[in-house]
């Protein structure tokens, strides 16, 4: 069996925990990463979501706050800071620099960032197969108003500094037009038995993934099952704050809002939550097949009974 | 007073402490900092002799090994290990990390690395003026056989990781022939009142400095004082292996033979160790006014001692 899943950080990694646990061996995951929330910071280039997947799936992620390194110190960046070198608001770490350091290295000798990442997923083995996106340099910009002034800010100023702390006018994902799919990110769609949208950010993570040109074509026209499952449940992003994204374009934070986002010309089957049973009707009343199953990734368990339903989902899309 | 010091890593950076010490608060101090030892690695430019220097002066400095920073540790060191990227012989702890992350950042974005040293010397505040020799890229290689084959590996490799065990045949400052002295340079020779070269490496850090063109020539037209204190004491270098690059450029691990190697073209006035005594003679014979002092830099007061000594006979031979 060959799945492919479009993965953003926290919630993308710990779903795919579950799906390794939830497949047979021989299955091959392959995972296409959102890069819009890349940064360049002290001259490194940092890929959040990559390393996220990688480290979660490679064991080294912490496990508290679902992103960054286990068993971290933060002196690099206190001694930036004492250099007044910011900003001091996106939380690197010693191990988590080391990464960063080894890909900016590498992509400065001319690497492209799916050939880094694969070759970072050399040691931390994650069990999938994890490609970016795009080698090219998608950067996910939020139109905000700050102090009365209309102006864009990097995804990460918005998310991490502000906390999402005021309205997104508009969520842009500069670059992606331009981009194209890095290599093996089209060939893993033509060739999947069944892809999967976890319960990932629809704007910021999955949504920015589907902006590369080819990618939702390449998805549309597999002939397979697509499957996502619902980030919102009862109204309310499960984690993060994708209700705010959500209203920037367009969007209600619900279950059954994010699934006509999507639209059945892309998704066969979605999960809802079990408070958000009252949303399958409306869900498939859009062409979608729903069914409403618990879908709070509270322990592995819990997580691979979702991507269990998730594909027996895929499969009754299938028959 | 105006002073100009010649200066290499630990020895340098130790005797700068005496010196400031040993000057009263309104004289000013200029270090003329050797970069030939700089080096790549990781993708960050790395200047141990100029951050030796500034750590040392700015209160940072690892004191019982003489180089590196103070309560540091080394988790993105062994975290690059972990990726199989070295070398692991050159030991970058994480805070001393940072320095070269802000020094990378800042020449990528096109900063000569004279005023990179300023900006990161605006933290350390190390009542000096730091300047580095050159803002061109030196770097000194040695030639040496390594299993029956004669090959040149760069200074750091030479020293750090061969322990110069092997000898060396030659020592090259690559690139000095077309560096420029650093902006500052030239000028602070032409206005000091006095002219010093601390204990360290008569080849690979004063020897490098003086390999500069524009710089030998300055000192030896500046008419004023130049006053030099023998790193080799009885017959041995105080610390470091300075004999095995001495014995490279032809010259006996004397301290009167490195007064002959540097010349009464260039020196005015030379400090032997009291147990070097017999060398007066031979280093006044060779018309360099010569004294024997204790010059071991076992403490602060001894070295504040030597830095008195110099500033001495440079009045004596002014007279």
């Amino acid at each position: 069996m060959r799945i492919v899943v479009l993965a953003g950080g926290i919630g993308g990694a710990r779903f795919l925990r579950g799906l390794k646990q939830a497949v047979p061996d021989d299955a091959a995951i392959t995972v296409i990463g959102n890069t819009g929330d890349d940064i360049h910071l002290f001259g490194l280039k940092v890929c959040p979501d990559l390393d996220t997947v990688m480290y979660t799936l490679g064991g080294g992620i912490n496990e508290e706050q679902g992103w960054g390194r286990t068993d971290e110190t933060f002196h690099v960046k206190e001694e930036l800071a004492a250099y007044g070198v910011g900003p001091e608001w996106f939380g690197l770490g010693d191990r988590d620099f080391a990464t960063h350091i080894v890909r900016t290295q590498m992509l400065d000798a001319g690497y492209p960032l799916s050939a880094v990442t694969e070759a970072l997923c050399e040691r931390w083995k994650p069990g999938v197969r994890l490609i970016p996106m795009s080698d090219d340099r998608v950067e996910t910009h939020v139109a905000v108003t700050l102090d009365g002034e209309r102006r864009a800010v990097h995804f990460q100023e918005y998310w991490v500094k502000l906390r999402a702390s005021v309205d997104a006018h508009a969520v842009v994902p500069v670059g992606a037009e331009q981009a194209k799919p890095a290599p093996g990110v089209l060939e893993a769609i033509a060739e999947a038995d069944v892809i999967l949208f976890p319960p990932s950010n629809p704007v910021v993570s999955v949504g920015t993934i589907l902006a590369v040109p080819g990618i939702r074509e390449a998805i549309a026209e597999a002939g397979v099952p697509v499957v996502g499952l619902s980030p919102i449940v009862g109204d309310a992003p499960v984690r993060g704050m994708a209700d705010k994204v959500l209203a920037a374009v367009g969007v209600d934070s619900t279950a059954a809002a994010v699934a006509e986002h999507y639209g059945s010309g892309l998704l066969d089957g979605w999960l809802v939550d079990t408070v958000d049973a009252g949303a399958v009707e409306r869900v498939e009343a859009a062409g979608i097949r729903c069914r409403a199953v618990p879908l709070m990734m509270s322990d592995l368990d819990a997580t691979t009974r979702m991507a269990c339903e998730a594909l027996a989902l895929a499969e009754e899309v299938r028959a």
